[in-house]
C-alpha cells in the first residue's frame, strides 16, 4: 500500500482524526494529493500553496507540509475545486494537482462520494476508504502551472487607528477598516458603541 | 504565569514552533486570546470560530481547539483585526475576543510590534515574549456578540462537470465554475485546454 509522505495509512488516518475531528475522506485523499505534488517538486526550492477549496483538503496540506493559514504559505481561493497547487515562492513555477473525475471509474464508492450521487446514508464508510487506500495518488490529475507572483503579495502596511469601531487595522484598508465600510462580517446586529466594551477580567483561573 | 488552557507557556511555545514553524508572536497571544474566550463560553454548547484575520491567529485556534480551515468549524474572514469570535453554532450566541491597543501602555514591546511601532530588526525577542507571558489574557478586549447564522450556512449543492475546464464543482455557482469565471486564482496564464493534462504517472515511491 501506497504510504502519504512518510506516514503509513493508518498513521495518517490517525492524525487526521486528531486535528480534523475525523477521518473524512477528503482529508484521506487529500494527503495523497500532497504526495503526489511533494513526488514532482524540485528539491531545494521554498514552496508555498495554494488551495481551491476550503473544504477537507486544507487540511491535509496543514498537517504534512510546514504551510498553515496562520504563517500565510497556504493560502484558500475557494472556488470550490477540488485541487491545490504548490508553487516555488520565488520563481511562481508550480504543480497543480487536482482529483480527476475521469479517472474514478473503476472506485464505485469514491466517484459516489465526490460527485455526491451516493446519499450519505447510503455511503459504505469501510469501503470508501479501502478503495482510497488502494487507489493512492492514482485518482490525482497533475499538471505544470505558473503563478502570477504579484497577485499574492502579503500586503505590508502601517497600521491605524480605526475612527468608527476603535481597533487597530491596516491603514492602506482606507479611512476606516473594511469590518466598518460593512458587509463582510456576520455579526448581527451593530453593537452600540457605547456599552460594547469590557474591561478585561482577571480570570480566577491558570 | 497563566496558563494557555491546560498548557504551560512553554508548552505553547513549542505546539507554535512545530505547526507555524516558529513562535510568533501573534500566535501566542492568539492562544492566550483563545484561553479568554474559552474561559466565558457557557458548558455544554458547540462551538464554532470566526477569525478576523488569516494572520497567525487562525493558527492558535487550529492548536487548542477541534476547529480548522478543513472542517470549516474555523472560518477566517479577513478584515484585518486581530479579533475571533467563539459563537453556539446554533443560537448564534457568541464571545468576541480582540487584541485591544489601549492595555498596551504597560507592554512596549507588544506595543511596539502590535502597532509597528518597532522596526522588525529593533524588536527585542526575548523581552516581547516575556511581556506575552506575563500579560497573558489582560491585554484581551472582550464582548458578547450575536452572529447571524444564516450568512455562515455552509453551501450544499450538487455537483457538476464544468464545461470550460472540464473539473467538478458546485452546480448551485452557475453555468461554469467561479475559477473559469476568471479574475479569482493567481495563475499568470491560461493552460491551453489540449496540453494541459498529464496522465497520471505511478510513481516508483511508496
Amino acid at each position: 500500500m501506497p504510504n502519504i509522505l512518510s506516514y503509513s495509512f493508518d498513521e495518517y488516518v490517525k492524525m487526521v482524526a486528531s486535528f480534523h475531528g475525523y477521518p473524512a475522506p477528503g482529508v484521506l485523499i487529500g494527503g495523497y494529493m500532497v504526495d503526489a505534488a511533494y513526488k514532482r517538486l524540485p528539491e531545494g526550492g521554498l514552496y508555498n500553496v495554494v488551495c481551491e477549496t476550503a473544504k477537507c483538503l486544507p487540511d491535509a496540506v496543514q498537517l504534512l507540509t510546514p504551510c498553515s493559514i496562520g504563517n500565510q504559505w497556504l493560502k484558500v481561493i475557494d472556488v470550490g475545486r477540488y485541487a491545490l497547487t504548490f508553487y516555488e515562492k520565488r520563481t511562481g513555477e508550480g504543480v497543480r494537482v487536482y482529483l480527476d473525475w475521469r479517472l474514478l471509474d473503476t472506485w464505485p464508492e469514491i466517484r459516489g462520494w465526490f460527485l455526491k450521487l451516493t446519499p450519505k446514508e447510503a455511503q459504505d464508510e469501510a469501503s470508501l476508504l479501502r478503495e482510497i487506500q488502494e487507489a493512492g495518488t492514482d485518482l490525482c490529475g497533475i499538471e505544470e502551472v505558473k503563478i502570477a507572483l504579484d497577485s499574492l503579495i502579503r500586503r505590508k502596511s502601517p497600521i491605524s487607528i480605526c475612527p468608527s469601531c476603535k481597533e487597530a487595522y491596516h491603514t492602506s484598508d482606507g479611512a476606516i477598516c473594511p469590518a466598518c465600510k460593512g458587509g463582510l462580517l456576520p455579526y448581527a446586529s451593530p453593537i452600540p458603541d457605547g456599552c460594547r466594551r469590557h474591561e478585561p477580567q482577571r480570570s480566577s483561573r491558570g
